[in-house]
């Protein structure tokens, strides 16, 4: 039998390995030529100097406004969800060393570490994570636990039941600055207490429930204040705003991360959240991470995350781990020499969208953008402009009262100010899709102004 | 750039594939010879006859009550959760047949499938979930929406939050006929519901309430009825209890395979779930199904998985696509001949780990076991014996009043009766461990009775 097994098992290996390097060299050649493999150097070099920037965003312009008339046009472009297919050439570059191969009897049990306080998170995950931190700058790992969720929509639900006292006689008080992110795709949780009465707090919870805008919050007793810096959607940075005793805050920082906003300090607080889908783009994976300081809290999100789906994908963690250890090489190993760092890359490349962005506002009075101040950024060690991964776009134009709409007459689909608690003059609009979409995007607004 | 590329893709991936080969090779030989690869072939002949059953029976529990003494009697065997780690040695018998290979740059997106009524359902699981249930015969597909979720968990909160009204005066009752199932391994709602009075409902939900025993549920107005079939803990093939108008019935059919139970007919029912961890043994993947007749409700569950997580893992509905296609291929194609036919295998593998433990109850007086009315099954095409993934024991000595104390003395950790809201004289105790937990338990039982 076992001799049998391994005759069998060599052999088809070979060949399923072939095969697969095979559909693998196709696919990346495939792709390679249908999308105009990953920017050019003249695009991205961060050495690049102003003039040469400012040309080069003219002539990309140009070409887009002027190419070919009505190529494209009947598409309908949604950049309603912040869905990161941006990411996926830089990923396509990297090649096979973000492969994972998982066997068919690998994770199959319920835990992946029972002496963890978190027994579902996954000891590599957790590794990854606290190195990435450390390369970057960006959290403060010392003293904190790890709690992983099925994506941070998971984690702030179970932040909230962790930090909503049991035998309360009303529910917590739950506040965000408007505007506040939205979205079930980005984060439900907001739009659910907010938006819907009917669903007012997605499951009538008698633990929290949403109390609106933090500035115009003075109901005594606690609080829960979610605190998203970058804040999406504006992509200001952000602190407490409430600031009165019993307030407990919780930070979401999905966009503290180097190619979105200057990294000034490690962030220290209490209770923060991170998600991959914001990090590497891979938002399809469902992963997030909490850093928690106070072990009670992380025990109980862990309890949350039990009732709820009984851990969290075994499968997800390990791909996730795998893609920190890759972008965290390449970032710590030679990272400008390589031209592979993933920070320096994602960051030019936002830069561009941004620059293309500002360029395209700015050729008529109809939108405009918000102005950001520039930091210091520790981690590229030179000050840097702010550039989210969202665009906080306002019709300047007294005829339109609603942006959406305005914009959805173009088949340009965008999330409006009503969404956020604010203005309808204001949509958030995606800046992480497809290359092809962002153009086509830059194109309509360019003919809208035209 | 692209030539460049081409070749490092090839010349790595051979080299990565090779060393993959190696340890996957490596992998099933160390693991071949640590636990005795596979079960024998006179342990597993379905032709075997009864008094040579009966033989070999009396000679394992000989061996198992006589080793080498003491071996083995500090460990603490931890029969108290449902975790499949029996299933391990088939999938890696079935070898690189069912692993996964993900590249870097694949299933980025949030979306599966942008045109289904679920967008997080991948569409080749969908195709390999149909195809299963028409091959075994378990449940009609036909008119059925998929709804994919981390694990079944979360496709029972997503099924409460879509049949319960939104407007209603009061929350929807929900009720199951004890024992009905409990814990975090396994399911984490009814005890939630019904162990935790300052937690009850989970998040103190508005939506619905746990009303306690079907048996006794004689409330007016509409309820929700959760039907587990076969039961856990107790392994019955259950039917609605309350029957009266204004009952919606949610079928948990987790256990409803070849290996645990005859299957008498195709489950036709509103909406039935399924998982991955029973069906397969893939636990850590956290993948269950629904399949629901009423598009609405399928569309409510959607939402409320869009709030709860946004969306489900695309790696890991890969990674159990995979798997389910394996293990339809092996029961399709001349299953009995080549030996590899997932459900004979396992229903083998499982009626000898049944008949073990008969052997060992009855070799005494101080335990007891349900007695199960023998089925025809019409996938496996003769008469078989139920035979649960959960053993539930009743200690019948007098002086044990608690069994599972009992037993922990013994250092087994079981999950006793009042969990299960029945009395504390009931065990229920894992039957999907790894041989050695197994081999460990019978032991000692045995010793206890000798």
């Amino acid at each position: 039998m076992a001799k049998f097994l391994s005759i069998f098992t060599m052999r088809n290996l070979l060949v399923l390995s072939l095969a697969l390097n095979l559909s693998l060299i196709m696919r990346v050649f495939f792709d390679g030529e249908k999308q105009g493999f990953f920017f050019s150097a003249e695009q991205r070099g961060p050495s690049m100097a102003e003039d040469k920037e400012a040309h080069a965003t003219q002539r990309t312009l140009q070409s887009v406004s002027s190419s070919s008339g009505q190529e494209g046009m009947e598409k309908v472009i949604n950049l309603d969800h912040g869905d990161p297919t941006m990411y996926e050439k830089y990923w396509m570059m990297m090649g096979e060393r973000t492969t994972v191969v998982i066997p068919g009897w690998h994770s199959m049990s319920y835990f992946s570490d029972v002496k963890n306080l978190c027994w579902f998170l996954e000891p590599e995950f957790a590794k990854q994570v606290f190195r990435l931190h450390r390369v970057v700058g960006n959290a403060v790992t010392e003293g904190r636990h790890i709690v992983v969720g099925t994506g941070s929509s998971q984690l702030i639900l179970a932040a909230l039941f962790a930090l909503s006292p049991k035998d309360g006689s009303e529910p917590m008080s739950v506040v965000s600055t408007a505007p506040y992110y939205s979205s079930c795709i980005g984060s439900c949780l907001i739009i659910s207490l907010q938006s819907y009465p009917v669903m007012s707090n997605h499951l009538k919870s008698g633990l929290y429930v949403w109390a609106g805008d933090a500035r115009s919050f003075n109901k005594e007793g606690p609080y829960i204040e979610l605190v998203t810096s970058p804040n999406n959607p504006d992509g200001f940075v952000r602190h407490s705003m409430v600031n009165r005793t019993g307030g407990i805050l919780v930070h979401d920082l999905a966009y503290y991360w180097p190619q979105y906003t200057p990294i000034s300090s490690p962030a220290d607080h209490d209770l923060t959240l991170f998600t991959v889908s914001k990090a590497t783009g891979h938002a399809g994976t469902r992963i997030g991470w909490a850093l928690v300081k106070d072990a009670e809290v992380a025990k109980k999100m862990v309890k949350f995350i039990e009732l709820n789906t009984i851990g969290v994908s075994r499968d997800s963690q390990l791909r996730a781990a795998k893609i920190l250890e890759v972008m965290t090489n390449t970032t710590e190993i030679g990272s400008s020499d390589s031209g592979e760092s993933f920070f320096e890359i994602i960051y030019h490349l936002m830069a561009e969208r941004w620059r293309l962005l500002q360029a395209a506002v700015n050729n008529g009075s109809m939108f405009s953008l918000p102005d950001f101040a520039p930091g210091f950024c520790h981690f590229l060690q030179q000050e840097t402009q702010p550039q989210p991964a969202f665009a906080w776009l306002k019709c300047e134009d007294d005829a339109v009262e609603d942006c959406e709409s305005f914009l959805k007459g173009h088949k340009i689909l965008t999330r409006g100010g009503r969404s956020f608690g604010v203005s309808p003059k204001y949509v958030r609009i995606s800046m992480l899709d497809r290359d092809i979409n962002f153009s086509l995007f830059l194109k309509r607004l360019s003919i809208i102004q035209s």
